[in-house]
């Protein structure tokens, strides 16, 4: 701790809020990267190839609507909705940070989903034939899904650090995603469709670790532009609502074709119906009068959608869905009224959106009901091959039963976290040197550093007057 | 009207709006309820089971692509996105209850799609093999469309009633659609693919009776409060258009595959179109110099999508659909200039979003479209297989004519007006309670009683004063 | 030059804005013409007539989901938001013109669409046995695209003209699209999915045509008027992100079943996501500090969805399609620093929104990129059958060679161009009439002129002033 502590200091110099060359030079070299990286690396897959019609005659299929594309396309855009309104347009609550939460959200976004592409394909579409990664609709919603941890992160994070600085945190960000996501899936063979472990879990403790290592002591100073006014309440609404409807989508856009895909967005439609109820009652319980909180009804009505993910695609049965939203609806709000401030005076962790909320605790509370859930599977419930289907029982992993493959489940949870938690503190180090282009403590969670602000009449009340005066004078 | 006007009186006693106990005890008691019920009644159907493999040979399915996730699933987010951001924003016009709309509906939402999946269940899918619901993407789809009649009548009642009041009008009114739906397709076999009567004639009589029986004689004294002002305006204009953009699906959603549901997406686009036109058109003509008013371009552009309901489905033929939607566009905005104020001030119906304009007189219009249509079907214009199809008349309903089915659907347009009005004058007496925690006359429309509001800088001049005051001090 | 100086003179009588007659009027008429033409020509295909299921046993077709609807209703979805929430609310970015710019937005697309049924049906798929046009899914997504192109055109003439001004663009643009478009796809044989050419090429020419027929020396008397404000900004960025977000579905919506929809997803996507980095990265190199520009990032980063578009169906890879992306992020962005300034100033052309940066460039680019990439193809990489697919070498084309097809697509480039000049200087030319009800120079981009609108508290500083004193009376 000492020694973080005077690394701290030493970063502490005078800040420099100018990235008019660090911000395009950063955007140009990494673009560039990506343009010779795609052309030495990245090929259509046989499904996006003009070869697909021979590939078709080949393998038998019968007609083009069995192309993956058919299958995929409806999920992926609605996941794409959700990176980029979704998680836009949520974190826009704050009065005068919009511009930074949705252009942000959009340039790592951007950005991400490219490099996604890149280190997800290394690890898992690589063909040994060509050396060449093939693409297809599913590696976008992977990309995509890969982008989401990042922009978890961004949420913790928002309002306190530059632009070069998020670029920075979506290198290594997907970076680490790409290697957690291929020990987890692929060597250790659990099973996430929805991500609780691995988009949400390591989203979120790699959000709040950066956070922890950029802790400024001084955020006081700016703590008059932390809150809402009342139509930025109402955008957040815009995302709020995109992320919960959406949800189903998400958690079953990369599960099995057929029965898989679709038990999938039933567990989530029922999680999700069920912890807006508790998240309400929770917020109104909380007040003296029993006033709703707009902070729970934007956040705390999201968390079943992130404790459901691992095990959606399982038999968790529809009431099994109800009882995890119903517990995430809970904890996800008494988080906001209870942890979030305790996180911010005691442990130096300050959660601008909550995170901790929304995606720590649920994704943890994910990851443990998806291996209660896959320890309990029996070919009863599941039939002998719907088991070995859901569960990928094939190949090397043959021999394997649902009692090991929940301490599998346990296992991939503990490298999401250690990746989360580890890669957070690494790379928060990195983005605590003062080269970035950091916003000092007064002025955080406000866009007039980064973006050039419309003279808006409401903020120049002498220009208002002005304008009067001279109106009044025509007249 | 003597016993109603002296039950009235008993019932004006102090109001408090204190929902602290009240709100959270019925989303708890109702939640766990829900999981209850859930665990005894509901499953997954065969094509949501992880058993759908062995279904799928035992039925000779040749491919996962047959499976109705792919039939449905899209039109089933598009009508998911129409129940959340389409009815929610779209009554966010008011300048101070964008959170009451937004977030109440959300609250009505998530707990009456779960009350309808049982609801509807019991009535439609029990399984009498094991007496279990089985539910899949088309239960979704239904239960949003249950959902969707309760937030019409919310759309009535607007700023007038209690979160409360609000579970306990969704309960009811879920009970009775699934009663009046069960009567209408099941009994009378009328059709309604888009739910021109099932949906809108019901849910928008029930909140018009609600209404009534909750009328305010002092609701003048919130009047500065209904009305809009600039950017809520546009926050309504994005639920107008994600329901109107999205209602061919809506109404395609549960229709036959194939041409049924690719018919219906037509005829909707179509009805939908030319009801922009003649909307803007009346609402031009209304105003002394021509100006447009933005409640008609809100609200009055959707009525062709409630009209040509019923019909969609069928062979109404393309000029038809425009047909329908030409005469809605005109009666519709006529109701907004004519209608609304004279059932203010003569019928005691106080109706916030002008629902009997959009829903209830277009959703009879769209019964009786719907009637006509199908008196005039022959096997000339459909075929003899596709008359067979489209009308279902099959079964017990073999020796069914087109012409009999005309006045099958016109008895439905009956049953679903009385379950309207009479469902809604007895929940609205329960309404009337003194115990729901409603707001005083003069504080409806204000968000301020049930939701903390952000302290603007724009609405609370000294409050921001002194705020800045304090924090000057504590510096 | 001279002639049409003195013809602007002849035009510019006193400005009378009253539309009470003259919008309804042609709101009427046009829309009972449509049914009358609709009545006469325009029938369902055999998809969705209730005829399908014997059409699908004598094509032997074997499942209800190979009807065309299944292949192309979610991506019509996808561009019917495009449409109305996409464009309708990029353009809300002004401070006072948002409901012109979403309202209008409505208005043209819901008569636009019906006049682009029938003109693209009478070029495209009039049915010789009957003389009627058969439409269905594909028509609605041909039309929506027919609209997309008068939706540019109302980019640049943005708050400069009245809406029944508006309704004469429409006809004509949607009048001359059907043209063009049945020029370059079926004369020419160019391939188009994406619209570089049909759709942005030859929209945005015909816009700034307009706006330049149009143009207004004394528009500095409104220039107060042409900017945003905060929130404004961030209503535009839905628009923004909704274009962004189903650009993949946009250019391949229409293009062929199987890989050539999967194709143009994918290089959608990618072209994409490139633009966003490069954008970024000039809005920030432009500004002494670094700053990024709201304007750009609202416009700029859909560039590359623009210049995909007509090469997005061929085998572009996913390099080349980060290389049109990358490069179009600049020039866009350069454009609205430098290009729009310019035009203003020294070309006398007004475009508010700056199309020519977004669509008018991009979309001359994606021509010239797709006639390479057309002029490029070879057996190898498409493969023999995939060739011929692709580039629909079949019937009178059976023996085109890629070489050849190259040039055919530079040809349909210059018939864009052509087509968008030369008609939109003739409609200009026509709206130029002193008839038409558009409002004096000083009364630009107010909304005040077509909109009853709500009195705001901000917008009567009297009032609240008037307030102030009344609350601190009562404290």
């Amino acid at each position: 701790m000492g020694c973080i502590q005077s690394f701290r200091q030493c970063c502490d110099r005078p800040k420099n809020t100018n990235v008019r060359i660090s911000l395009p030079a950063v955007c140009f070299v990494w673009q560039i990267a990506m343009i010779i990286l795609f052309g030495i690396f990245i090929r259509y897959n046989e499904e996006s190839d003009a070869h697909w019609i021979e590939h078709k005659t080949s393998k038998n299929i019968s007609s083009n609507i069995e192309n993956d594309y058919y299958f995929r396309y409806p999920s992926f855009q609605d996941v794409h909705v959700m990176i980029f309104v979704g998680f836009g347009f949520l974190m826009t609550f704050l009065k005068r940070y919009s511009f930074g939460a949705v252009g942000f959200n959009f340039l790592i976004a951007g950005f991400g989903l490219q490099w996604a592409l890149l280190m997800q394909g290394w690890f898992h579409s690589l063909d040994p034939m060509d050396g060449k990664i093939k693409i297809g609709v599913e590696s976008m919603i992977n990309a995509d899904f890969c982008v989401a941890s990042c922009l978890i992160a961004y949420g913790a994070v928002l309002g306190k650090v530059s632009p070069v600085q998020l670029m920075v945190m979506t290198l290594f960000g997907v970076t680490l995603y790409a290697v957690e996501e291929y020990i987890i899936l692929s060597l250790i063979h659990a099973r996430d469709a929805g991500g609780s472990m691995v988009i949400h879990t390591f989203g979120a403790y790699y959000g709040l670790s950066i956070s922890w290592m950029l802790y400024r002591p001084n955020l006081d100073q700016s703590k008059h532009r932390i809150g809402s006014v009342y139509h930025s309440d109402v955008f957040a609404m815009i995302g709020t609502l995109f992320l919960w409807m959406f949800w189903p989508s998400f958690n079953s856009a990369i599960s099995d074709h057929g029965d898989g895909q679709h038990r999938a967005a039933i567990n989530t439609y029922l999680s999700l119906a069920a912890t807006v109820l508790t998240a309400l009652a929770i917020s109104s319980l909380s007040q003296k009068t029993g006033k709703l909180d707009m902070v729970h009804i934007q956040n705390a009505t999201l968390a079943g959608g992130v404790a459901v993910g691992t095990a959606a695609e399982f038999m968790l049965m529809p009431y099994g869905s109800l009882i995890v939203g119903f517990c995430c609806g809970i904890i996800s709000t008494l988080g906001y009224i209870y942890i979030t401030p305790f996180m911010e005076k005691y442990l130096k962790i300050h959660d601008t959106c909550g995170i901790h909320n929304l995606h720590a605790m649920p994704g943890v509370i994910g990851g443990i009901v998806g291996a209660i859930t896959a320890a309990a599977a029996s070919e009863d419930v599941y039939g002998k091959e719907g088991l070995m289907n859901t569960f990928d029982f094939t190949g090397e992993w043959k021999e394997m039963v649902p009692t090991r493959q929940g301490g599998h489940q346990a296992a991939g949870l503990c490298v999401a976290l250690c990746f989360g938690i580890g890669g957070g503190i690494i790379v928060g180090c990195i983005l605590r040197l003062p080269i970035w282009g950091d916003a000092p403590d007064n002025s955080c969670f406000d866009d007039e550093i980064y973006w050039e602000l419309p003279e808006d009449e409401e903020n120049n009340p002498p220009t208002v007057e002005y304008n009067n005066h001279m109106r009044n004078k025509a007249v």
